[in-house]
């Protein structure tokens, strides 16, 4: 079994973003040599998310909406995480949208559906943060 | 290390509907002849999920009514996702549900506990969509 | 290839609490011996969750708090799974917060970011119940 490990970084100008990582992705795929297994693409830290959707600009702006009404920002004074934070609601919007995701590698390709494509979701930027890429197999 | 892949194929006659596919994952996994591993099951399409869950009729009731309540689908209008599509909302309540799970495999067996069921979740169907199964292990 | 197998036992005296189950799967990950691979751990029960996220106990009020709003437990009559049962609601907590983690093995530890830690969630306790964990690798 072979193993492959590496960081992405990211440092998003604004609070909120969807970043398309799937390039970065396939290049550690590639990297890495392995034809079969599983990779392992989750977000390092726990106000963000990775996870599969589409890439259109349409949607995302639905999905900011939508996690802004499941679990709003402000006012700050609603969650008790804000007492030296302000960044509660960005912990359940990641909680919805997901650490992780494992994507299977079949024949050195990810292998995926029509339209799949892997997002880094931020909730709480302006600084620096990680997507950790983990490929195993053969 | 082995690997197996297998793509299972729905059609499913309205836009929302969960089907049980545990039979059809053991199947893949008797087929792969893996004992120790991995079992990764996930939706190929952005609109649908693979979740785990109960099989009990009236939990899948609460479950629609729930998602509904969530990530309405109307009116059509309220997502700009839906300029050339109409479903915005099954992006959504896809992301509630997730993607994808990794099931355990022991003894040639899923590793699941007493009422753990393998469910596709259809949110925008009544078109061919693609579930994939992708065993690594040994 | 090796693998691992445990289950770890859960009791919580109240229907709804976060357990960190870390030093759990660390100790897990020791006996092992796995140095590079995976180690999923799951809720072996459709009405629990494992995830990763902070350790700080405002969060995990804003979460109950935000979880009986998105999924209320009462009236229990509003639930149709809920002829036999009162838990349909935990169900649905379950499908937000998610069954699985799957993290990353490197050089023998469990390869988190600064404040990642893994949680057993509990919505429906004052009973025994099981979460699995499965490492694979070498």
């Amino acid at each position: 079994m072979k193993s492959y490990r590496k960081e992405l970084w990211f440092n998003s100008p604004t609070r909120r973003s969807f970043i398309n990582i799937t390039p970065e992705v396939n290049a550690c795929l590639k990297e890495s040599g392995i034809k079969e297994g599983f990779v392992l693409v989750n977000a390092m830290h726990i106000t963000a998310s990775v996870f599969i959707n589409d890439d259109e600009s349409g949607l995302h702006s639905d999905m900011e909406v939508w996690l802004e009404r499941l679990a709003p920002e402000k006012p700050h004074s609603q969650y008790r995480h804000n007492t030296y934070e302000d960044n509660a609601d960005a912990h359940l919007k990641r909680s919805v949208m997901g650490r992780e995701v494992v994507v299977a590698i079949t024949n050195g390709e990810l292998d995926f559906g029509p339209w799949e494509q892997i997002f880094y979701g931020e909730f709480d930027g302006k600084r620096k943060k990680r997507v950790l890429v983990k490929i195993i197999g053969e």
